[in-house]
């Protein structure tokens, strides 16, 4: 079983190693190998995906991916940063489907800006659509206007898009995921304004024919940013565009209080996976040893359940983080009073030691 | 001095019937004149904007409006729904810049779903460009697909749009807010991926240089969707486009826990303006007598200052309202244990008698 191991940037290859160290405690034999990839790769061959980096991940298995992103590259052109590495790796392994858990953890209550009653238990999945939208779409530019009102002054455009096979691929993967859990699936976008909404709405509609076991509803994106705030345990699966579902699954993950805490999956359509936490590469605790590896860590968990069929090997590293959780260990993140404080490599310590 | 007087669907007609009554017992002389707007003006008229009420709207100093939409009109085209009248006001009168102030009143904290020290003595702007964008940008549509990989099937698409004298005047508008208020501006974009995006940074960038007594920040909106949760009073003025302003205003006033006390206007370049609550119609209590005038009666308040200048009746209905809140008086969205709950008229009664 090949593993791609990508660390990145930032607080990437802290948090990245700990996972290392839990996957090789299973007592498994994995082929881990590692490349630069985002900001540490044009570092080193110019590039945020180098082309070794681009084909490692192909004929891997899975890829364990840390994180992008440093002020550092902040001046370069838009096709050099760190960020497109991630956007590169999505498209060109057509990763589609992004599952993003928006889990509060009991422990872990308090840590959120919500009051307990109305965070305490969530568990909703986010499911966003992740190699369409106005992401990728064509045309896109920036060029002078033709425009009878802004003729010759500067104009920014980007095309929002989505086809009926690319809105029909995540809503199956969409109402699998909600048949296995609560059965309640809704659907978000801005079908009162946008054309590509509006097909959105009618693909959901048709498709949820196939799955009369789960119920669906549809939420306008505004409306959902509320929703999540007022009463997020309403929510079961979530599925929404590439564009909506940046923007709610980074509030749900805020909502929880424990983002350091949160896991994803990015799937093609074989269950090939790329595994990242939901937080970004926080440049600004790098190299302190205090990150949170436990996104990294379940994302790890998540890999072996989805892309590698390792379910009890999954199951093994989630009990072992709800025991450190229980032993009442904290990364600064997530710490409260009463906790114990632990840095990045003690809570790794911490989880092979639970294992 | 005229005020057209748009009171719309759900709750619409019961709110703004409070705010006229508020109005008129300023003791001012106003020529208020009644027109039907949204799916009021469709079972009349046939159109959600018929050419009356959009006469009206442009001969007017202001407009008081209240809101739009029943699900009883989910079936029509979408040229048809009652959302087209608000979207047709904007752009006809070219109202493209709307301010959402979110403030958590301190007799209301507890009706937020955050924490009292999170949300406490929130007072933010958001100011949300409203005559661009996705919202109006083309070519959109629905069509067969050309691309190679969707040949033949549907696709829906729309176009993000943004051209510098656009920005501009938006960015000119909310830099002068933030003077007058905490001196930081808070630019929203997603210019890691969008190219309108990345003009619209560019020139918020260039026209900052006029405002060296105002800090500018730049942010992610999924960045910016996470700190209005984590951190809400972290920000002053919040500056963005369309789409991303309606996400966001949406999720700011819900974290206040009071969204029936949120008022908004829609400015020209003329500073005439569209006066609305932030929240919608709620046709599920619509008829009840109990929703929340107070939003509508604020935003009365916005046009006075903003489009009549009249600041010192402003003042008097705001007193007013701080008043009715001290008294203890609430509506039922906004009732909490030890208050006396009152209903909409009850309300109205209530700011009129603090006049
Ligand atoms: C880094 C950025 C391009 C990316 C995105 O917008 O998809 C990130 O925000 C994410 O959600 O993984
Ligand atoms: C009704 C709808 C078209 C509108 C919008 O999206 O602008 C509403 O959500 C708003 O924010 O005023």
């Amino acid at each position: 079983m090949k593993i791609a191991v990508l660390p990145g940037d930032g607080i990437g290859p802290e948090i990245v190693a700990q996972a290392v160290r839990v996957l090789n405690a299973l007592g498994q034999k994995f082929d881990l190998e590692e490349a630069p990839v985002g900001g540490a790769a044009y570092d080193v061959a110019g590039h945020p995906l180098p082309p070794a980096t681009l084909e490692l991940a192909k004929k891997a298995d899975a890829i364990l991916f840390g994180a992008v992103g440093d002020w550092k590259y902040d001046a370069l052109a838009r096709e050099l940063r760190p960020e497109q590495a991630i956007l590169g790796l999505r498209k060109h392994l057509e990763l589609f489907a992004n599952f993003r858990p928006a889990i509060c953890y009991p422990e872990l209550t308090a840590a959120s800006s919500l009051k307990p009653e109305i965070i305490g238990g969530l568990d909703i999945l986010i499911v966003r659509e992740l190699n369409g939208d106005i992401y990728f779409g064509q045309p896109r530019g920036i060029r002078t206007s033709e425009l009878p009102l802004f003729k010759g002054a500067r104009e920014g455009f980007d095309t929002m898009h989505y086809s009926e096979p690319e809105v029909e691929r995540i809503g199956h993967v969409a109402f699998e995921a909600a048949r296995k859990r609560g059965k309640k699936i809704c659907s978000v976008d801005k079908a009162n304004v946008l054309e590509s909404s509006q097909l959105w709405r009618e693909v959901m509609i048709r498709i949820s024919q196939e799955y009369p076991d789960v119920e669906l509803s549809h939420m306008y994106v505004d409306n959902a940013a509320m929703q999540l705030v007022k009463a997020p345990k309403a929510f079961d699966v979530v599925v929404t565009g590439n564009l909506f579902g940046d923007i709610l699954s980074d509030e749900a993950a805020m909502l929880t209080g424990s983002i350091g805490m949160l896991p994803s999956a990015s799937l093609d359509k074989n269950n090939k996976g790329l595994y990242e936490p939901s937080h970004g590469s926080a440049p600004d605790i790098a190299g302190k040893g205090i990150a949170n590896p436990l996104a990294t860590i379940l994302s790890a968990a998540m890999m072996l359940r989805y892309s590698l069929g390792m379910p009890a090997e999954a199951d093994r590293i989630e009990k072992a983080v709800q025991k450190v959780l229980a032993q009442g260990l904290r990364t600064a993140d997530i710490y409260t009073e009463g906790t114990q404080k632990v840095s990045t490599v003690q809570m790794g310590d911490a989880v092979v030691a639970a294992l």
